[in-house]
């Protein structure tokens, strides 16, 4: 079968070639390879003017981004090979980091499998396909995986909005075996009950273990407090560390009763509790009743989900922080999350230091993290690198 | 006693108020107070042209940086008393933080001592001074470190150049005790000897500590090289991770002396080797005798000392880091540091890329590191964020 051309326009091979994988509709020579032509999905292999080889991929006329860069080497086109391999390449090197098998294994770009999320916990594997390529290879797809990982359940969480930037429709569906909407997943030695099938995201946020671990570099003190705690991933690790009082704000009651389930199953019942209601109202009550904390962590969803919403969702940083802040005892911790792309790491860094000035405070930046080593950057994709995570202590002097 | 007041011209308030503590010659009102008309390293209380409160701090009027603010508490002038707050405020952290009693225990301007550094060697501690306010406050700050910390001994390392710009002399001195060149430091549970009075710096990178204790997260394979290794502390933890063969690279004799010698200390001198040469000339070397290394660490002294160094030390880097990933085995690991201020992370991971890009290989970043926790960074302070470690996965495929 001879395969679709894509002609790229003059100069618009040097991003693809110093290693970025995604052709904007704007750069293909339309008249050379009309996108119109192609069908949603369908692979192509991608060529400069010049008939410079760039790779094979798979293109989306509907979208901005109408083509997606997936394989370099000229013997492996897009096929049931190529899906092995790569899905082989990013097994190992989960192997190699974790002592469980419960991460992400396919972190798109970043696996050089543009379009897929696929969440591993245990054998039960949780996919997210957000481009009409992988959606039409996802019959290959699962039978490589099931091949490989030969997992008892395969779930696709398909209800993700970026999906209609590619003409996809949203949904949940099983595709693999009978997964129960209750799976228990182990972080560095703690026991969660999670949700694969209505949870947030895939039910679990596993970008963010690495630094719930990192935490006991620090250490939490006597009183802490887990903002947007969701099912209590950061409150236990806080409790695991010692903590005597550990309180979860969360906005959702359901995530609250999980917060209590899993601080059962480990054993914190008496040291953890949750609160309902609005983060910065919470913070707010809190800081009335004359509470303080040793260590605070804020965890919030993205504030800045578009470009567009940069300054208010900077306010939001700003008024969150600042609220923190003042909730801290002199010489305690605060553990601040990002998860905004828009938010470059260096204007986080500086929205927190303005947030303690306005506190009254001074701060140090003791670590700067970052999502772990199962979402891997992509150096040519700056879109592939999105949370921080500040450590921060609020200093007693000034 | 009245001190002395310095009256920054209109406007020019903001910075510091947004907690950065340099003042420049150009924001003061030389008509109210002529720079002039104070001596090096004299205190200061500085305030807005509408007599807004700022801070304590200290001027010198040679310097471009003509002033720095050291204390925003109203009843806390430069005084043996704040010395005394500042060390315990910093101690607090890193006694916290470190099980044994080696790090460095001042880092200017992020513990709210510009110019001053102190790193701690068990009982002896080594200072750098770099501004003449704290040279002027030296017995005072010497007296507070003796109170606190009662040391053995205390060494003066001024034998840095940034003195210059302060207008002080270059040299090095012993205030206390009589301390032995050689001293024995423990960093995770290996031992190294390292030279205070004459080796690099204070004798010791503490700022790699960190960076290399999580070097046992990604592991390191059977073969090792440790490019420009001074006394060995890379390579020495990549032989305690297990690695059968781990090479040196030096341009120093001296320095290799020391790994082979640090080596013997920790029962690794079957496996470790040092290397004499240029760190490039030695890298080509290898390539051409056709060595694979599982992983190779680069931490080569700062490439870009000044902004206007930037194109030539970015390709020095980008060229030490395509030799580096050409001698990596499929799926090997790259460790590269920058300690260049003025390499910004992004433009550290895109030099990278590039050169994964030349070698025609396709890269991972896992972690993009930094200074250890003894190094806070000063939110308002750029400068005090100055090195960047990756570690980067080498793809098998592309």
């Amino acid at each position: 079968m001879k395969m679709q051309p894509l002609i790229l326009s003059k100069d618009q091979e040097r991003r693809l070639l110093a290693g970025h994988c995604w052709v904007f509709s704007n750069e293909v020579d339309q008249r050379a390879t009309p996108l119109k032509a192609l069908e949603p999905g369908q692979a192509v292999s991608i060529r400069s003017d010049h008939d410079r080889w760039i790779g094979y991929g798979y293109v989306n006329p509907h979208s901005l981004i109408c083509a997606r860069v997936v394989s370099r080497d000229p013997a492996q086109p897009l096929s049931p090979a190529l899906w092995l391999n790569r899905i082989h390449t990013a097994l190992s090197l989960r192997e190699r980091l974790y002592e469980q098998p419960f991460y992400r294994l396919i972190f798109g770009e970043s696996d050089g499998l543009p379009g897929l999320i696929v969440d591993r916990y245990g054998d039960v594997l949780v996919l997210q396909i957000t481009t009409a390529g992988i959606e039409r290879a996802q019959g290959e797809i699962i039978a490589a995986l099931e091949q490989i990982l030969r997992p008892q359940a395969i779930i696709l969480r398909n209800d993700c909005a970026v999906r209609e930037l590619e003409g996809l429709t949203q949904d949940v569906a099983v595709v693999l075996g009978q997964p129960d909407d209750r799976l228990v997943l182990i972080e560095n030695g703690l026991e969660f009950a999670v949700s694969p099938l209505t949870g947030q995201k895939t039910g679990w946020f596993f970008d963010q273990s690495e630094n719930r671990t990192r935490l006991a570099r620090y250490g939490v003190g006597r009183r802490v407090l887990d903002v947007c705690s969701y099912v209590g991933a950061w409150g236990l690790r806080a409790a695991a560390l010692g903590a005597e009082q550990v309180v979860c704000v969360d906005s959702s009651h359901s995530a609250l009763e999980q917060v209590a389930d899993n601080a059962a199953r480990n054993q914190f019942s008496q040291r953890v509790e949750g609160r309902h209601g609005d983060a910065f109202e919470v913070l707010r009550t809190l800081k009335d009743e004359g509470a303080r904390f040793e260590t605070l962590i804020l965890d919030p969803p993205a504030f800045i989900k578009r470009r567009k919403d940069d300054k208010e969702g900077t306010q939001a940083y700003l008024r969150l922080n600042r609220l923190a802040i003042e909730l801290l005892e002199p010489g305690g911790l605060l553990v601040t999350s990002s998860c905004s792309y828009h938010m470059s790491r260096e204007g986080f860094i500086r929205t927190v230091q303005a947030a303690a000035r306005r506190a009254g405070r001074m701060i140090q930046v003791l670590e700067a993290g970052q999502q772990g080593p199962d979402h891997p950057v992509h150096p040519a994709i700056p879109e592939t690198a999105y949370l921080k995570t500040l450590f921060v202590r609020v200093l007693p002097t000034f």
